[in-house]
C-alpha cells in the first residue's frame, strides 16, 4: 500500500472514524486513501475554519479525535483560529496537512509555504513525515498525542510523495498514557484548606471537572464544607440543567469577576488554573483572585479531575450524595413582547430538550441566556474557549456528527457567525440535527462596551462604524437558504417560541434568525 | 499622543490612506487612533481573509500599501491565506496586529498566542513593538519595507499597552530605496543571447515587466529579434487588451507548459524566475524549461523591469515601437445557447469596458475566459498569484477602493468564492463599483482533473463527493442578497449578456450567478 493508505489505515486502527476535509491537489492521494478505507467517514467543509471547528466539537463530545484534511500552509492558516479554540478546550484533534512532494519544495512553486511553521503556534505537537513508511508511524504517534488527557492538537505534515509512494504498511496503535493522577499531597492540602479555612470557600472547576461524574463529587464536597462551586468563564463542556449539581459561572468582565471572587478566603482549583482577565485594561488588574486568599491546586487540567475530586470528597468524609441539585425551572415571557436576549433565554429555559447539546457563541446575548437556562432539562453547554470568534457553527457540526441521536442547538451571535457561515452548508449536506439560532443585534456589541472600557474617549463616527453591522443589514435567512438550510425570522417572543418549537420537533438542520 | 496615535499618524505621514480592518478588544486604541486621523479611511471586513485580500488588491493597483488591522494571532491566522497570495504577488502590504498588553502575556489568558510566530511564514518582515515610542518607529520601518520594489509584506505586532500609553510622537517617513537596477552584464548577456541565438526565442515576463511601459519595450525587442513574449501563468497584474503588446500566457498544467516551451532555444527572463509546475505529479518533471535551452536572467522580480527591458531594447538597436499590437476583437455567441465558459468569455470579449480591472479567480473556467478576452478593450487582469483560493472577491474590493473611477469585474469560481463570501458585504457597505460574476459549475472542477493526474485509480463515491458542491447546491443570488448586493442568475448566453450589460451600465455592486 502507499503511504497515504498506510497513514489512514493506521488512524482507523487507532479508532479514528471521521475525517473533516477541505482537500486540494496535493491531498488527492489522501482523498483516495479515505475513499478506500471502510469505516472512515468523510465530511466536506467549504472553508477550513469549519473543518477545524468541527473537529473540536467532535473531540469535545466523542472524547476521541477526528482527523482534519487541510491543503498546505494556507489551508492550515484558514483553520488556525478554530485550532486555537480547540487547543484552549484541550480537545483531541489530529490534523493531516498536505504539502508539496519533498523534491518539489526547493523550486518554490506558488503554493510553497512553511506548513510546519504555520502549524506550530496552534499545535501541541507537529511532525513532518520523513518517508512513506514513517508517515504511518507519524499517524500512530499523532493519535497517542491527541489522546493525552484530556486532549491535544497533533499535526502531521504529509509530503505528497510520501503519500503516493508504495511500500508502506499500517502501524499498530500506540496506547495513550493513562491520565496522570493528582498527587496525594495535593488532595491532603485541599482537604486541610477546606476543613480548616474559616471564611468563605469555593471549588473552582474547569476541564473534565465539569462533567457529571466530577460534579457529583464536587457536590459531595460542597455538602461537607459549604464551599461554593464555581467554573471558569469559558469551559469546553459543562454538564448542567435539572437534576445536575449546579455551578456558578465566573463573570466575563474582569472587575465583575474580581468582585465575584472578592470575599473568598479559600479557593481549591481542579482542572484549571486561577482565572485572569480575558484582556488587559489600563489601570485594572489582570489577576482576579483576592489578595491573601489561600489558593490550592487540587488537580491541573492534565490530571484526572474526577479521581481527584473523589479523593478529596472521601478525605473529607463527605456524604455519598450532593446536598444540592438543580431544580427544574423555566422563565415566563410574554409572547407579544418584542424579542430580546431575555426572551430568547426564557423560551430556551422551557424548550431545551432533554440531553441537548448547546454550542454557545452568543457573545453578549449568550451570557444572559446562559443564566436563564440553569433549570432547563439536563444538557451539555459548549463554550468559546479561546476567544477566536467563528467557533459556534462549526462546533455544532462536529457535536452533531459525534452525537447523531442528540439535538444540537447553536446559539450564534451575528458578528461571530459571519466568520464561518459555510458551516451551514455542511449541516445541510450531512442532514445534521442542528437548530441554529442567530442572535442578530446588527453589531459587534461587545466591542461597543470594550471601546469605552479600554479608555477611548468620545469615539467618532468612523470608530463606531467599525463596530456596526447594519450598513447593510445581514439577512441570515437569505444566507441560510442560500446554503440549503431552511430558515425563518422571529421578531417577537411568540414568533421565536413557535419557530423554535417547530424546529425542535423536526429532524435536520433549521435556522432561526432572532432579531434582538 | 499615545502610541496608537503616533503609529497611525506615522503611517499617514508616509502616505498610507486606507485601513482594512477587523478589530477586537485589544485593538480598540488603534480604532480610536484611526478615528481621529484625518485622511485615513477605515473599511470594515467581516472576516480577516477579506481584509488581507483587499489590501493585496489595493497594493497591486495603487502601488503603495494599505494597512490592515487584525486581532491577535487567531485573527491574523484567518488572514494568512490571502497574505500568502499577496506575498507571491509582491504586493506592498502593512499589517498591524494587536496583541495583549506586554504584562498580560505571561498570564496566558484564553486569547494568548504567538502572534509573531503566526506572522512569520507569510510575512517578509515581522517586527514586535518594544515601547509606545518604538511603535511609531516600527510604523516608519514597516512602510519602507512594504515599499521595497515592487512590494513586501511587513507585519507589526502592537501590544495593547504600547498603543494606549501616552508620550509617543510621530516619526518622519523613511524613503523607500529606489528599485535595484539589473546589472549591465545581464543586459549584455541577454542582448547577445537574443542576437546570436539561431533557434526560437522568447522573453519570459513576470512582475512589473507586465505593465504597459515594460510591455512596449518587450514589443520593441520582439520586433528586433522575433522573440515570442510569454508571461508566467499567475501574474499579479497584466496590462492587456486592444492596442497593447500581446502576451502569451504559460499554460497551467505542467505537461502542457513544458510542451508550450519545448521548442525554445533561448529564453530571457525578466521580473520572474524560470517556471516550475504548480504541483508535483508522480513521474512528471517539476522543471518546465527545455533541456539545453539557453536561459538568461535579465532582471529578477526585485530589479527594475521596465528599465532593464528598455536597456535591452536599446542594446539591440530595436525600433522605437513594437511591430505587433493587439487588434480589437470579440467572439460571437448565440444568445439562445445554454451558458458555458465559452459563452461567458464571448460576452466578456465584447462588453469589458475600457480600463476595467478584472480580478480572476475563475479557476478552470477562468483559463478559457482569459484566452477569449485578449482583444477586448484595454484592461488590467489580476490573477491568483499564490494558489490559495478565496482571493478573488477580496482582491476586487481592494482594487475598487484604489481605483474608484474604474469598473472592477470579479470572475469568481463557486468553490473558491465560498472561502471569503463576506467580501460582498464590504462591497455593499462601501458601494464599490464591482460586478461579481460567479462561475457556478457546482464542483471543485480542477480537483476532478487533478485526482486522475496524481494517479488515484477508480475513485469511489466518497472521493468524488469530496469534490462535489451540488449536495446541496449553493444559491449565490440568495447569498449575495443576504449581504446586500443585488443579484440575478443567468442560464443562457442571452441572459448573461443582458445581466452583464445592465450591471456594467449601473454604478455600484452587482452579482451575476452564471450557471455554467
Amino acid at each position: 500500500m502507499n503511504g497515504a493508505e498506510a497513514f489512514v489505515g493506521t488512524l482507523k486502527a487507532c479508532g479514528v472514524e471521521v475525517c473533516f476535509a477541505n482537500p486540494g491537489t496535493s491531498e488527492m492521494q489522501l482523498v483516495g486513501a479515505i475513499d478506500k478505507q471502510d469505516g472512515m467517514r468523510a465530511i466536506l467543509g467549504l472553508f477550513e475554519g469549519v473543518v477545524t471547528g468541527a473537529a473540536d466539537g467532535y473531540g469535545r463530545m466523542a472524547d476521541k479525535p477526528a482527523v482534519t484534511l487541510l491543503h498546505l500552509g494556507p489551508g492550515l492558516g484558514n483553520g488556525l483560529a478554530n485550532l486555537h479554540n480547540a487547543r484552549r478546550a484541550a480537545s483531541p484533534v489530529i490534523n493531516m496537512v498536505g504539502d508539496h512532494a519533498t523534491y518539489h519544495l526547493h523550486y518554490d512553486a506558488p503554493l510553497t509555504s512553511d506548513a510546519a511553521g504555520v502549524a506550530r503556534p496552534m499545535s501541541d505537537w507537529v511532525r513532518v513525515s520523513k518517508s512513506e513508511r514513517d508517515l504511518a508511524q507519524a499517524g500512530a504517534e499523532a493519535f497517542a498525542v491527541a489522546q493525552s488527557y484530556p486532549g491535544k492538537i497533533a499535526t502531521v505534515v504529509v509530503p505528497a510523495d510520501h503519500a503516493w509512494t508504495e511500500g508502506s504498511a499500517i502501524v499498530a496503535p500506540q496506547l495513550a498514557a493513562a491520565p496522570a493522577k493528582a498527587p496525594a499531597e495535593a488532595i491532603e492540602a485541599a482537604a486541610a484548606a477546606l476543613r480548616d479555612g474559616t471564611g468563605p470557600k469555593a471549588l473552582f472547576l474547569g476541564g473534565r471537572a465539569l462533567r457529571e461524574d466530577a460534579l457529583v463529587q464536587a457536590g459531595r464536597i460542597a455538602a461537607a464544607t459549604g464551599a461554593r462551586i464555581v467554573c471558569e468563564t469559558f469551559a469546553a463542556r459543562l454538564h448542567r440543567g435539572a437534576g445536575r449539581v449546579p455551578v456558578e459561572r465566573l463573570p466575563y468582565f474582569g472587575e465583575q469577576a474580581a468582585a465575584f471572587l472578592a470575599d473568598l478566603e479559600t479557593i481549591v482549583f481542579c482542572g484549571c488554573e486561577p482565572p485572569v482577565s480575558f484582556f488587559a485594561y489600563p489601570g485594572k488588574p489582570s489577576w482576579l483572585s483576592p489578595e491573601g486568599a489561600n489558593l490550592v491546586r487540587l488537580a491541573s487540567l492534565r490530571e484526572d479531575a474526577p479521581a481527584a475530586l473523589t479523593g478529596l470528597a472521601d478525605a473529607l468524609g463527605a456524604p455519598s450524595q450532593p446536598a444540592n441539585v438543580q431544580q427544574s425551572a423555566s422563565f415566563p415571557a410574554d409572547d407579544a413582547d418584542k424579542l430580546a436576549p431575555a426572551g430568547v433565554g426564557a423560551v430556551l429555559s422551557a424548550l431545551i430538550p432533554e440531553n441537548a447539546i448547546i454550542s454557545d457563541e452568543g457573545a453578549t446575548a449568550g451570557l444572559a441566556i446562559f443564566g436563564m437556562t440553569a433549570g432547563a432539562k439536563a444538557h451539555d453547554w459548549l463554550m468559546l474557549t479561546g476567544g477566536a470568534i467563528g467557533q459556534g457553527l462549526p462546533l455544532a457540526v462536529g457535536a452533531a456528527v459525534a452525537c447523531p441521536d442528540r439535538k444540537v442547538l447553536a446559539l450564534q451571535a451575528d458578528g461571530g457567525g459571519m466568520y464561518t457561515p459555510q458551516a451551514l452548508w455542511t449541516m445541510a449536506r450531512e442532514k445534521l440535527d442542528v437548530v441554529t439560532v442567530i442572535l442578530n443585534n446588527g453589531s459587534y456589541a461587545i466591542l461597543n462596551i470594550e471601546l469605552m472600557r479600554v479608555g477611548v474617549q468620545n469615539p467618532g463616527p468612523k470608530a463606531l462604524s467599525m463596530l456596526d453591522l447594519r450598513n447593510p443589514s445581514l439577512d441570515w435567512c437569505s444566507l441560510s437558504e442560500g446554503m440549503g438550510v431552511p430558515a425563518e425570522r422571529a421578531t417577537t417572543v411568540g414568533e421565536f417560541r413557535k419557530a423554535l418549537a417547530g424546529a425542535l420537533a423536526a429532524k435536520g438542520p433549521r435556522l432561526i434568525e432572532a432579531m434582538i
